[in-house]
Order: structure tokens, then C-alpha cells, then sequence
């Protein structure tokens, strides 16, 4: 269950794979195949059998898709993969910066009238097959459906995943499954809508309190369900996986074989609610004008947590504190130029394994040294292991998945003796994270309203860094959660209760990296003296509870109130964190939280 | 053409107007009718003929609309006027909170299935009706098209406007109406479409470089035009309006009746582009499948003014300012309860008609004193002129139309000794205007994305404000020009070359106002060493240069690069603007723009 550092998808694997692929797409009478990197629940971690997309390419990001064509083949991939994507692929796959250029617009200059290129409608979301269409109108080119192309020259593919399903406590989830399931019936009465289609597999888990272990890092299992408006629940998941529930799924719940999904779903009557951002295509061909674009039930009350959430959340994440600090007092201790990352990441991951609740880490902890931190998702591998050297600075973003919550953060660590320039931008960096971290903002607004406060520090050097702010992130689920988010694609107003990261960073390729993140839950703002008695206003309360490297802060830059926060932030650490450290860690917990 | 102080519209003519209005309703066999402050240009002033809400309601404001029912007449007005609407309209109005309560939701609630709701098809956009349709499917209710059923009942009705059009000479366009032509003609070309439909007057003055004055404070004529992608003009206006022209208007452009439009639109062949925002709803009828909602073609290229409108408004900002500081000179020589708001407006227009340039004031001056303040868009009358008492503080909100540019200012100012609690917020309204103004930020961002910054010190205080941060203005055209925004509305990434106001500001009910408003143009910003070299940045040139009222400063509040900012703008404004005043005013604004 350790993280490991192997090579999971070498370049000169490609070529061969897109071979086969190739000689299969012309087999079928098409002109190109799509591969994307979801599978059948458009989630961000896959199972083995669904890495198609690493498979073929040797992209192994957790974002973008292939598009294969006879003598082309695009990798689509986003900001933060520029650089990665760059040391993963082949000659033989063109890189293809995304979302800038679109699917639609790289088909139309790729390919003649009259192409075809196909895809598997379990593996794309109904609106994006959707909006590629629209844009392709016109064109002449064609999306049409078929099988998995590449399963079929897959010959070692993995077997699906079956893992057994467990019971999520109510002392942790806060609200019974049947309560959850009769508001969300409600909802849907009222809506005037007869069920919802349910294809996430984290809003499954949280509808019915149950966790699994399909995939890795996140505690769920692959299923489909159907929520009727009058508060019956079809499941659709293998029935081996569910010996252990007891009677915990009672008689509101019905358990289906995952084959009879699709007939179900085609018997439906009336308006069914969907999330067409998330519906496999598959299965809107059989809704078709059934469907009612109104969003996944499970999305928003899942975001907001309840207090029993909020609690689990916050100490989980002091316990996950321990580990953080005791690992970083151990690397203060280690000379320069002796330790490698991957040592790091294990040395982290035994200490979080201490706590008996911890039941996997949340993501592959990147640690990334030197120029390797300018990689944003960087997972070290045993051929990119690096030695963290003199004047290096560390990235080491890492969390758990406790039974009482789930955590991610990322501090910035100096090796030895720093240079001025990634001090002053590791300052910019904090102060933008301090800022936001200090915000208070009227209810209503969006993370794309308010994410400029984190940036503007850098903006005034002339930096920034291609990613969002933060997002959202589940209660012992996934460690990447929507509809919140602090990002410009993000339009869904932030509410009480949303967990999200407050993670600004900056990159300078081939150089070195930044980032600092803590997350934190939207909390009601108490009113102030003086304060507009009509506007209701939101903060935040902060979970993560861990030093923030003292020694690559530039003191001058910081303004009184940033210091103020910085000191007293370190203050709470001190407070909540000592007692639970050992003899050494104190003495260097009370250095690293010393005011600055 | 001296700002009139009179009581335009009165509360108690509301009722008997509405009464004959109603006869008319039932006698047309409907349930309702809406009345919407636009005419068919859709723009924010409109003529006296077309003051058709002001006429029924009393509510003067630039936005809004009402919906006479048999029993009940809304009022529709946004977060601005929620002050204003309650003094201007009788008890037989009931204002609706707009945009939060829609038309649709309200008429569904008023009316039963069946009910029939009239409207003028010339006075809504396309966009607003079908919304509503949209938004009232199901719900038995429809919207009907008919004659304007407020024009049958207003006796005294206006007549249209019919003032001579004069040449933008081209040192102040900086391109001939020729080149501007050809090169939107080339852009319809290449994006398939054979014409488009222009509607909006500043786009039609911007486009022929021609100004009119066919409404109050705007240098517009009404009118329409056809754009043809062969580069043929089509401009439906009375030829009686164009007589002082010469060859101005040369062989590219026909002239036409005005009520020979819409057959000429029903005559086009082919896609044509529309704004569907803003077309009036009688045009969308004619063309229905031929419209592609392209967006009306002068928009963007307007609002990114080039060289040589840019050097004429910084040089009309220049004149503007010395008639405004002339009048803050004067102001503070007089006592503390002397004055009234009136002769204070008087006096600024005085000074703004000293330089022959001036066309016109660029809409009615907004001087509040006291409570008066806090109603955002005020216009003072002779009932409510207030005197300036000891302890106010005065929003003077004002500009002037010059052949070289628009102006647009606002300054608030101390009538002898303020208290504290006005101060303080004084203060954080000046921090977020000069956090903004300092502000660079990444290609590509809306004014969504940057708003925050200026509200940011409010908010951590508890408090905010009720309209945007800013608006587009025009270059010798309308001092409010979409599509640049400051604005969670404006989702239109800022280019250089639009003119913006920075105006954040503060209200509090019953007690005071405070507004700070300079305007703005959007440049590239120079690249800063360490910054990233890939990441082009823009920011802003400042236009506007008048003293910020120092003693409502509370200087600890600020950060020395708040202060830094302040004292750097003053020097600027002492430099550039002293040399062009009168001895007493240079004596006054080198106290005014001493350091702080």
C-alpha cells in the first residue's frame, strides 16, 4: 500500500501501443480513436484497468486525453502538465495545450471532410460530446460511437476492481443515509422530477454512508445508483463487494447487478435529473429527452458538511499535523545533499501510518527538489529520485485519508542556505495565501470572485502560476471535490460547511518551485462594530495547523497585518500541536513558530 | 442646457396616470403591461418622448422597469435605487427587488394561468423577452405584442427628437469612418455573416465618425444601420438631422427614412449579426432564422480607443480637472452651512463651461450632502436641495462632454469637522480605489476577476457596497459604454485601450455617502526584472488628476505603499495641473496636495 517509485509508463512504450491502436482504428473504417484519461464515473483517480490514456501515451497526469488520428496523435494536456508531459511522451505524440485549443478545432485542422473519429460513450461526459459536436457542425468531421479500441490491444489489461465495501459510522458522517436520502427525495419532488441518475462514485458513498476501495487514495467504490422521488434507491454495484454491510443498506435500498444499469435507467418514466458535465454518454442515449440538466443531488449537500464533519475534519488534520511536523524536524536534522526525495516521501508516509486511522494517503505525496518542484504534480519515480541539495527549496505536498477526514497540504522548505530570489517569491507566495486567508466576503460570491486576492502579491512582480487557488475537498472522500472551487472556472457561491485549499504557488521551470497550502472550511463571519448590519458575510476557519518555513521569508516584504496573522497562525500550531509531539519535535516546533 | 433642479416627476401623479393606463389594459382585452425605462436604442438616457416609466411611476432612475397588473403595478429596480424609489413613487407602486426577483417569477406569482401581459416589441431586447418566455413556460402565462399603451394616454407625449448631426473631426477619431467601416466589413466577411444590424446610437456616432444630440448629455443621434460584409452602409436616419454634413458621409453610405428600416432588414439575405442583448425585439421578428447573436461589431473595436482618443481625453481629463478644482477652492472658502447642494453644482458647471470645448455636462452632477449621499444616483431638485451643514460629507459625482473626450469624477469632500466613523470608511473606500489602481494583472482577466481588490478593505470591516467598481466610458460618447466592466456582470476580458472608471464607494442609509471615482485606461505593462518573461500583464495609465480630500484620511489606517501611491498621484496632480490655475486655487491645491 506504500507509495511507489516505480516507472509506471516509459516513452518508448508508446509507439509500439499506438501501433496496435492504429491498425485497430483503421480495422474499424475510422480515421482516429479518442482516449481519455476518465473513466466510466469522470472522477480524477482511475484503477488500473481504466489507465488507458498512461497506457498508450506515457502521460501519467491526472487530467487530458489523446486523440489519436493516422499520422498525428495529440496528448491535450492543461497548465499545470506542460512541463511534464514534455519528459513523458514520445516524438510520436504532439503535445496540445488545452483547454486553448479546443478537441473541435484541432479535429478540423487535423483531419479532411468526411473524417471519422470514434469514441467509448461510457468514457465522455454528455456534454462534452455535446459541445465537440456543436463546434464540429458544419465541418464534416464525425464522432461516432464504438467500443474501447484500446482494451482491445490492451493484452495484460487489468481485471475491473471488487473490493469490499465498509460501513462510514454516523459519529463521523453526521446524518443517518435515510436522512439523506429522504431530503434529497424531497428535493427531488419538489423539483418535479421522478429520480436522478447518480453516477459519481463519491456521492454514491455519501448518499448511503458506505466507503470502498476501488481505486486508489480515495475510499470509494465503483457503482451507479438511481435515487427515486419517493425514496427507494437503486444500487448498481457488484453484490460481492457488499458482504460486509450487515443490514446497514435497509429496505429503502435496492442492490443491483452493474450489468442491469442501462435497462433500468432505460424504464425510468417522467423527468429524470442528471449532471451532464458527469453522465457517460452511454447512458444519456438511453435517458434522452428524459433528462433534466439540474446536477447531481449529491454535489452541493456533499460540499457543505455538517458539524460532525467539520469536527472529524479538524481532527484529523491535527493528528495528520504530527506527522507533517515530525517529519520536517527529522529533515532539519539531515545535513544538505544527503537525503533524496523519495526518502522524504517514505519517511512522511511511516509517520502518518503511525495513526492507526489513517487508511491510505489521499494522493501520491509530490516532493519535488531543486527544479523538480516547478513541476506541479510531480511524482518522484526511481529514475527522477533527486538529491535535495544545498540551496535547494522543497515542495512536499502530501495528506491522509482518516476515517474522520481527509487532508492535503504543502509546505515550502529551505535546504541549507536559499537564495534571495526564491525568498522574495516564497514571500509573495505566502502573503497572497495570508491574504486570502484573512478575507472576509459577502455571501453570494464564487471562488472566481475572490481567488485575485491570492494572487495579486505576485501579479505585482509580474508573476502568477497556472493553476487555480484551491478546491474543494471531501470528508474522508476525495481529496479533489466539487462544485466548490477558488478558481475563474468556478461560478457556484461558496457556503458554509465547503472544505477548500488556499494553495497560491509559483513555478520557474528548470529552477525550483513554490507552494503553501492549508485548507480551510467557509464559516458564517461574525458581525463587527460598525459593520453593514444587513450584510451577512463568510470566512474561514483554518484545519491545517502546521509551521510555515520561516527562513524564506523576506520579514521587510510582509505588512504589519501580515505578520500579525503569520505569528499568530504559528501561535495556534504551537498551542494545538506541541503537546502531542515528542521530546525533539517540541524543541524544534518551538523554533519554527517563534514571531517573526 | 444649464442642469435643471426641477421636480421632473411627482408621487401623486403616479395614481391617475396609472388609472388611464389600466382603462387602456382592459380595453386591449390584457391583464397587465410593461413599461421598461429603455426606448429601441436600449441605452441609459433616452429622450423626453421616452420617459415613458418616469411619466407613469415617478422613478427617475437610469434602470428599471415597471409591470402594471389590474391590481398591482411593480416597480423593478436594482440595489442603486432602493433608496431613491421610495420617495419618488406613491403608495399604488410596489418597488421589486431586481435582479434577485425576475419578471417571470413575480408575474407568475401575481397572475393566474391564462393571464396575457402586453409590451411594446420596439422597447425590450430580444434577449430580455425570450428569457421571460422562457422563464413563463408552463405557466399559462403570455406575453403578448402590442401598440405602446403608455403613449395612447400621455397626452402631452413629446415628439421625438430631431437635432442636426455634426462631423467627429478625425484628429479626434484618430481613423476615418472608411477605414473603421472596411475593417468590421472584412470581419463579417470572414466569419461567414453578409451583414449586421446596428442599433445602439454610440455605435452607429462611433462608426460614421459623426456626434449628434438627439438625447441629454449623450452626443448621439437615433437612428439604425445596416452594415454590409461588401463594406455598403445603410444608416436609417431623418435626412433633416444630416444636413450640415457636406461629404462627410461619402459614396460608401446610403441614408434612408427611418421607417423604412425594417422592411430593408427583412429584405437582407443570408446570416446576420445581431446583438441579441440590445436589439429591439420588432427587429428579431423580421429576421428570426437569418440572426447569428454575433454581438453588435462596434462594441469591442469602440471601446479600445486608439491613440489619438486616448491623448484627447487625458487632455480633456487635464481642462476637466482645473474647472473641478477651481470649484473645490471656492467650496472650502465657504462657512459650514452656508451653501447648498444646487449652487454647488451651479458653480462646477460654471467653471466647466469656461472652456469652449465643452459640448455638454456629461450627465446631471450628483452633489449629496449629509444623507442625501447615500442615495448613490442623486439628483438634487429644489425640493430636496440641502444645505452643506458642519460635520458633512459631500459625494460630487460630475463630468463633461469636450470634443477631445468624456470625464467622469467624483471627489467627496469634508464640510468642516467630520466625525471619526465617516473618516474610517473614507479611508477603506480610498484603499481599495488606490489597490486598484495599483493593480497589475494577467492578459485574459474580466473585471469579475479583479473587482475583489477594491472592496477588500470594506469587506474586512464588515462592509460593501451596492454597484459595481466601475464602468466603461466613451471617447466623446456615452460616459456609461459596455462592454468593459469592473463588474461581477462583465465577463469580457480587459484590452488596452478601454477607458474604465475606478469608483468604489460606501453607503450608509439615512446618514452619509462616500464615493471615490477616477477614471482609467487599460495599457500593457512593462515588463518588471524577475517577473515571468511569458506572462504579458496589463495595468492601468491614470486619466483623471484632482485632490483626494486629505482630511478624511486616517493615515494609520493605510500601508506605506497606500500612502506612497497617494502622495506620488498628488505630486502628479500638482505638476499638471497647477500651471493652469489661478493664484488663489494653486495656493489651495498646494495644501491640498501636500504629502500625508
Amino acid at each position: 500500500m506504500f507509495q511507489s517509485f516505480e516507472v509506471t509508463a516509459r516513452p518508448e512504450q508508446g509507439p509500439p501501443r499506438l501501433a496496435a491502436l492504429r491498425n485497430e482504428i483503421a480495422h474499424e473504417g475510422l480515421d482516429g480513436f479518442l482516449i481519455p484519461r476518465a473513466d466510466a464515473h469522470q472522477g480524477e483517480y482511475v484503477a488500473p484497468r481504466d489507465e488507458r490514456l498512461a497506457w498508450l501515451t506515457g502521460f501519467t497526469g491526472s487530467a487530458g486525453f489523446c486523440a489519436v488520428l493516422t499520422n498525428v496523435a495529440g496528448v491535450f494536456i492543461d497548465g499545470r502538465y506542460r512541463t511534464q508531459v514534455k519528459a513523458q511522451v514520445a516524438a510520436e505524440y504532439t503535445p496540445v495545450p488545452w483547454p486553448e485549443t479546443s478537441l473541435s478545432a484541432w479535429l478540423k485542422e487535423q483531419l479532411p471532410k468526411g473524417g471519422k473519429v470514434g469514441f467509448d460513450p461510457w468514457l465522455h461526459a454528455a456534454d462534452q460530446i455535446a459541445t465537440a459536436q456543436k463546434d464540429l457542425v458544419n465541418s464534416g468531421i464525425e464522432l461516432v460511437r464504438c467500443g474501447n479500441l484500446v482494451d482491445r490491444v490492451w493484452p495484460d489489461q487489468p481485471s475491473p476492481p471488487a473490493n469490499p465495501v465498509k460501513t462510514h459510522p454516523i459519529e463521523f458522517a453526521g446524518e443517518s443515509a435515510d436522512s439523506k436520502i429522504n431530503r434529497l427525495a424531497k428535493a427531488l419532488q419538489s423539483g418535479g422530477n421522478t429520480a436522478a441518475v447518480i453516477t459519481l462514485p463519491d456521492s454514491i458513498m455519501w448518499l448511503l454512508n458506505i466507503r470502498g476501495s476501488d481505486i486508489g487514495y480515495n475510499p470509494v467504490a465503483h457503482g451507479f445508483a438511481i435515487l427515486h422521488a419517493d425514496g427507494r434507491v437503486d444500487l448498481f454495484m457488484a453484490p460481492e463487494k457488499l458482504t460486509n454491510l450487515g443490514d446497514h443498506l435497509g429496505g429503502q435500498i435496492r442492490i443491483h447487478e452493474p450489468d442491469s444499469f442501462l435497462d433500468a435507467v432505460a424504464e425510468l418514466d417522467g423527468a429524470v435529473q442528471v449532471d451532464l458535465g458527469t453522465l457517460p454518454q452511454a447512458v444519456a442515449d438511453v435517458l434522452q429527452g428524459k433528462m433534466v440538466n439540474g446536477g447531481d443531488p449529491c454535489a452541493l449537500p456533499k460540499a457543505c458538511k455538517n458539524p460532525a464533519e467539520i469536527a472529524g475534519s479538524a481532527e484529523a488534520h491535527l493528528r495528520d499535523a504530527v506527522a507533517v511536523v515530525e517529519t520536517l524536524c527529522w529533515l532539519d536534522t539531515q545535513p544538505p545533499g544527503t537525503l533524496t526525495e523519495t526518502q522524504v516521501v517514505s519517511r512522511l508516509e511511516n509517520n502518518r501510518r503511525k495513526d492507526n486511522a489513517l487508511q491510505d494517503i489521499s494522493f501520491d505525496t509530490i516532493a519535488g527538489t531543486g527544479p523538480n518542484g516547478a513541476i506541479m504534480h510531480y511524482r518522484v519515480t526511481e529514475e527522477t529520485d533527486s538529491r535535495l541539495d544545498n540551496g535547494h527549496i522543497l515542495v512536499l505536498d502530501s495528506g491522509g485519508q482518516y476515517l474522520d477526514g481527509t487532508t492535503d497540504i504543502t509546505r515550502t522548505i529551505a535546504i541549507g542556505d536559499v537564495g534571495t530570489e526564491e525568498k522574495a517569491c516564497f514571500t509573495r507566495v505566502l502573503k497572497g495565501m495570508i491574504n486570502l486567508s484573512m478575507l472576509r466576503w459577502p455571501v453570494g460570491l464564487a471562488g472566481r470572485d475572490i481567488e485575485s486576492i491570492a494572487r495579486e502579491p505576485l501579479w505585482a512582480a509580474g508573476q502568477d502560476f497556472n493553476h487555480g487557488v484551491g478546491h474543494g475537498v471531501g470528508a474522508y472522500l476525495s481529496v479533489h471535490e466539487g462544485p466548490q472551487r477558488l478558481s475563474k472556472l468556478s461560478h457556484v457561491p461558496l457556503q458554509p460547511g465547503m472544505i477548500l485549499s488556499n494553495e497560491p504557488g509559483y513555478y520557474r521551470e528548470g529552477a525550483f518551485g513554490i507552494r503553501i497550502e492549508n485548507l480551510v472550511v467557509v464559516q458564517e463571519a461574525p458581525g463587527l462594530p460598525g459593520g453593514d448590519d444587513e450584510r451577512a458575510m463568510l470566512t474561514w476557519r483554518t484545519l491545517t495547523y502546521v509551521p510555515i518555513d520561516r527562513r524564506l521569508i523576506v520579514v521587510d516584504m510582509m505588512t504589519a497585518q501580515e505578520r500579525g496573522w503569520l505569528n499568530a497562525y504559528h501561535r495556534d500550531v504551537a498551542e494545538k500541536i506541541r503537546p502531542r509531539l515528542g521530546d525533539q519535535a517540541q524543541l524544534w516546533l518551538d523554533a519554527a513558530t517563534a514571531p517573526i
